[in-house]
């Protein structure tokens, strides 16, 4: 079950003046079931987006990145679950760009126009005939209110729906910004794929939203992991409708950047933490903050390494303080000249480590205490630095081999 | 249940002259158990290891590592299960150095000349003082015909014992190469460590025999994998006492060299591959072939990502051909310009993948045949060099999980 995770309900999620979201069936996997979202900006929108490195990268990935760089100001996305159209070659290709044209044709514009997402099985054909059957029917349903709809409609193994949403102020105006993201691992098993969508009513320049959204994503989606698997499929998109009527952020120093960047910020790691509370088999969220390091780069590498232990994870499942896998992983996280009689480890506010062993002052019923709970956090210090980096995991159950053992019988 | 491994059995690992062995009771866990052992080579023996790069090393491997250091002809080694003697600071050390000193002053040599090692729990104080009154008892047992008794000595959660011999022929002379190692993982919970230990009768310098033993770990210990974690106490010596007759090995182009390293290297790759037999949860054995890349680390990497994915390895648990999962895989281990168009995959004899997708000729049915087998190949083929790499893992069962959320309780 999700770790302190419920759904958004109605009216929670803004809408966002300038975007229109519709939703249908094209009963890819189940008959009946919603699974093909369009998203419409108005004209003016600006988009921008960051994408998986996985060289086995989708189809509607490789599309994506085309289009993107053909146009900042696409005229639609669409979604589909239930199959991730990846692995699958030329054919691939041939299908998303049959989906894209297809939209294209209905709303008049040119197929580069359009951004394609698929989620769901690995390696089959795309049910593209479906897809494009259905595209009317969403369309039809396409209205601003359709947040809380989509976020179910692109669910694949989620149990839960993700959606955020956070209003600011920008020199008196109220600008807001709402997303919805599905996923339930870096990588979900077959049922590839962690996709993100933000919007706000902010006016923001091309080139200044394509570094907005590679800033949120890395204090984001790129701060999470469930299994370490990287998908081939993962898209994070950022839209700006501009209809807000605040200022154009249109510079880097523009003195509304920071603000807004914090919100999106904030409303993309709202979305990544709900992707680890829902991951597959969770019973624990972890946060992993590691700080006084000489690089960020570092503190990153010493929290994923902890973050990944499928030691460390199955420990935590047992809510058991077992704090050699911990100190093993710092050890092997890959900084030589790593002093560890200089570091210091907490969890919890409990000091448990230091001067290379365990801390003096450490009694193992105090660990027990914090490893009970749902939500735990490690703090580690390596004490060499300024830099700090903080990662967000969960452990790794009997339901984790259940889920991904049996996926696909 | 370890996967196709059974324990040698007596006079099945043959004597190395000039290398005795044994064994004693400490009571370090339990009353009874055998579980310290020394090793004694005869004057003129070399000594060469290869230790653990976690920064978290445990006190035994700091000691070993600067003993070696001073002397390459060590008197005796000594070994306790039991206890790690790791993640235990100063403390650590100067109970490390008392095992040293108190075997030193019994076999009237300097404490530099021992070389220590221990292996289970971490963070808790060694027993040195026991370990030290069963010092006389482990001096009056040593013998040349101890080999099996030592690899049953030196286990903590290992199921089976682990041992090789293999001999040849150098002018005319038999020469034999001998081994035992214990580890059910790079890292055992708590029970850290892979230790190896390797005697050869032939004479070697000990320059040599250092580039020998870092040969012999590339191509056995450091190809395998049970859970990527890497243990603060991981160590394999190779000892060669000189007493086979044979003429010495004493420079790198020596004729008899690659014959007597081939030997070493066997005998290695078969205790490796017994620690992954014996996997905690293992259910299946795993060899990934990496070929064609470009140069030998790039093949590693794109092993290792298998290797080390929860995703395949849940696969493999459940006999499912899961092919996405190892795309994936691939196409995040880390090579940038990677064509995956060009890769081919193969499950067995079977050809799964091949231009970015499933093979044209690939049948479920014939992935599922190879999958069902206890013993399965995995060869990747990136058609872009001539280099190549093999990693040897297992699969990530129910029971990998319960060893290990259970291993404290």
């Amino acid at each position: 079950m999700p770790v302190n995770l419920v759904s958004p309900v109605a009216g929670q999620l803004h809408p966002i003046a300038g975007l229109k979201l519709g939703i249908a069936s094209a009963g890819i996997k189940q008959p009946g079931r919603k699974d093909v979202t369009v998203l419409l900006p108005a004209p003016g929108s600006v988009v921008a987006g960051v994408f998986t490195e996985n060289r086995f990268c989708a189809a509607p990935v490789t599309l994506c990145r085309q289009h993107l760089t053909q146009s900042a100001s696409p005229v639609a996305l669409v979604i589909n679950t239930g199959n991730a159209n990846a692995g699958t070659g030329e054919d691939g290709m041939a299908r998303a760009m049959q989906v894209c044209a297809a939209l294209a044709q209905q709303l008049g514009c040119a197929a580069a126009q359009i951004l394609p997402f698929s989620t769901g099985v690995i390696m089959e054909p795309l049910p593209a005939d479906k897809i494009v059957a259905a595209l009317p029917a969403a369309l039809a349903d396409a209205s601003e209110d359709n947040w809380l709809a989509a976020a179910e409609a692109i669910m694949t193994t989620d149990i839960v729906a993700k959606g955020a949403s956070h209003s600011i102020d920008i020199e008196g105006v109220a600008v807001h910004v709402t997303g919805i993201a599905k996923g339930s691992g870096m990588i979900h098993p077959n049922m590839a794929t962690m996709l993100g969508y933000v919007a706000t009513d902010a006016h923001v320049s091309p080139d200044i939203l394509q570094r907005m959204v590679r800033e949120a994503a890395d204090v984001s989606f790129n701060c999470i992991t469930v299994d370490g698997d990287t998908s081939t499929n993962d898209s994070f998109m950022l839209i700006a409708t501009g209809q807000s009527g605040a200022l154009p952020v249109d510079h880097w120093d523009h003195p509304a950047r920071p603000v807004l960047q914090e919100a999106i910020n904030q409303v993309s790691r709202e979305l990544a933490q709900a992707i680890v509370r829902d991951g597959e088999g969770a019973t624990k969220f972890i946060q992993i903050a590691v700080e006084q390091g000489q690089t960020r780069e570092e503190c990153r590498q010493v929290a994923y390494a902890i973050a990944r232990s499928p030691l460390v994870k199955t420990a935590f499942f047992a809510s058991d303080p077992n704090l050699g896998r911990i100190l093993a992983a710092i050890g092997y996280a890959g900084i030589n000249d790593l002093d560890v009689s200089n570091i210091q480890v907490w969890l919890g506010d409990v000091l448990v480590a230091e001067h290379g062993g365990r801390a003096a002052s450490y009694q193992e019923a105090d660990g027990q205490r914090v490893m009970r709970e749902s939500d735990i956090t490690i703090r580690v210090a390596l004490n060499r630095g300024l830099a700090q980096a903080t990662v967000w995991t969960c452990d790794f159950s009997y339901d984790y081999v259940k889920i991904n053992a049996e996926y696909r019988s």
